[in-house]
């Protein structure tokens, strides 16, 4: 775990990552934890496959250059009391939660010793990575299913208690490519003081210690801000009814654009990245 | 608003708590308040007739003595900035939600600046309480809808980010009268981090600063702690099915007990309530 006292940066990926070749976001990834001093931990416990999967990261991040990696694939609940795993992660520079399902993380995860233990390092300074499901399960509400291609209805978006890291944030992913647009403004619309940041493929957003956000990669970001609504229809309306609102603020950012949490600013890049981006 | 700086208590009511005769609830919140010095806000907004509703509040608060009453009834996000009911929760005793529904209270409050007071206010010492929808919205992640007489099934339970003044709290009220244990427990499967807390009609917990919490009235109140489960399928099985899981900690309390929220330990009263109680 870094000297430093500050809370560790917060990594959300889309999915859909490059892991061979070029690597862009699990290479800042690597970078932001020390590179070829990191020392990483990947937990698949989100994974149908978490034995293979572990071992996929493992070999993307050495050929990275991070400096130690070990990868625990949990499967049972009482495997978060591993004394091995609660050590590596008091050593870490940083920790990798792969995609899957996230309610196979939460459940297997939430309430163990493990979770008060990467929580407890992430605010001591550990780096935290999630991609597809390990970003989804970032947030205290989390998306846990919903339907693709819906309007904003009740019905198209199922939310359970996520693991709590990213307190007022909903995050989506597999964004653009899945039409996720309507179950995400329906989350927001449910309480509006939530913030809803949908996620495309190969694309993250980075927090930082002083709540600033900032995009990487070659898809989009679509941050759903419910604050100055006037009035939405949804807490009364049967839940399969498509939802009426007004007054929404909606951003799309790209790779290098930022976004203040405090102040709701969207922060433009010094130099404008030249790369075909875009897909919304 | 007091002049203490610690947290107000909460209470939580489970819904049809006696607004005439003895009032138990309604007179342990008033006293809690100051008694004849008490200066209480009744927010109706959860409710689909607000103004009957504060109304109704208003004379049974004032029955019981209480020293300065005053009723809004939200009916559009934008009223709540009256700077009226802003005033009224800075110089406020005690805030009341009533019942209705907790989707509509959330959607009308969430994000607002009156949410924000609230929330500032009770950490400064304002006492809050919440009845039915007024108790499920309280809770970070609360439960919007569901279904009666169910298994725990992911699809019996529809969550939503509620106003976040319980943490990692789960609240459910009618809770025996309208047999909703089994989507509780679904709640709790889904992150076993939550402590589930199901309220009886004219049943309340009071949450004091001291993080402990204590039964008022002629019910129950039903605690589900899953922090030691061993196993759930719930995570990983189609949502109508019913969900598996082994090692629930599971406690019913009736008037006068108490649980630590920080231990986890059940606390017996110093000396035991002779009333007919226990509906379960």
């Amino acid at each position: 775990m870094p000297a430093s006292r500050a809370r560790g940066s917060l990594l959300a990926i889309g999915g859909h990552e490059e892991r061979r070749g070029e690597m862009r976001i699990l290479e800042h990834f690597v970078q932001r934890c020390g590179g070829g001093a990191a020392r990483l931990v990947v937990l698949s416990t989100a994974s149908p496959t978490p034995q293979e999967r572990s071992a996929e990261y493992e070999t993307a991040f050495r050929e990275l250059g991070a400096g130690h990696v070990s990868a625990f694939h949990q499967t049972r609940r009482a495997e978060a009391a591993d004394p091995g795993l609660l050590r590596a992660l008091e050593r870490a520079d940083g920790a990798f939660l792969t995609g899957g399902n996230q309610l196979k993380l939460v459940t297997l995860l939430g309430g163990t010793i493990a979770e008060a233990k990467l929580r407890q390092c992430h605010h001591a300074g550990l780096h935290l990575a999630g991609t597809s499901a390990g970003a989804s399960a970032l947030s205290a509400v989390m998306i846990a299913r919903g339907r693709a291609r819906s309007s904003a209805r009740l019905s198209s978006v199922r939310m359970t208690p996520g693991l709590g890291i990213l307190p007022r944030i909903i995050v989506d992913q597999h964004f653009r490519e899945r039409d996720r647009f309507g179950r995400l403004l329906a989350a927001v619309l449910c309480n509006p003081s939530m913030l809803g940041l949908g996620l495309d493929e190969d694309t993250a957003f980075e927090l930082g210690a002083d709540d600033r956000i900032r995009v990487i990669g070659s898809g989009t970001l679509t941050v759903v801000d419910g604050t100055e609504i006037e009035a939405t229809s949804l807490g009364t309306i049967p839940e399969d009814a498509p939802a009426a609102f007004a007054g929404m603020r909606l951003h799309v950012l790209t790779e290098g654009w930022g976004y203040d949490l405090a102040s709701g600013a969207v922060e433009r890049p010094a130099v404008e990245v030249q790369r075909p981006a875009a897909l919304v």
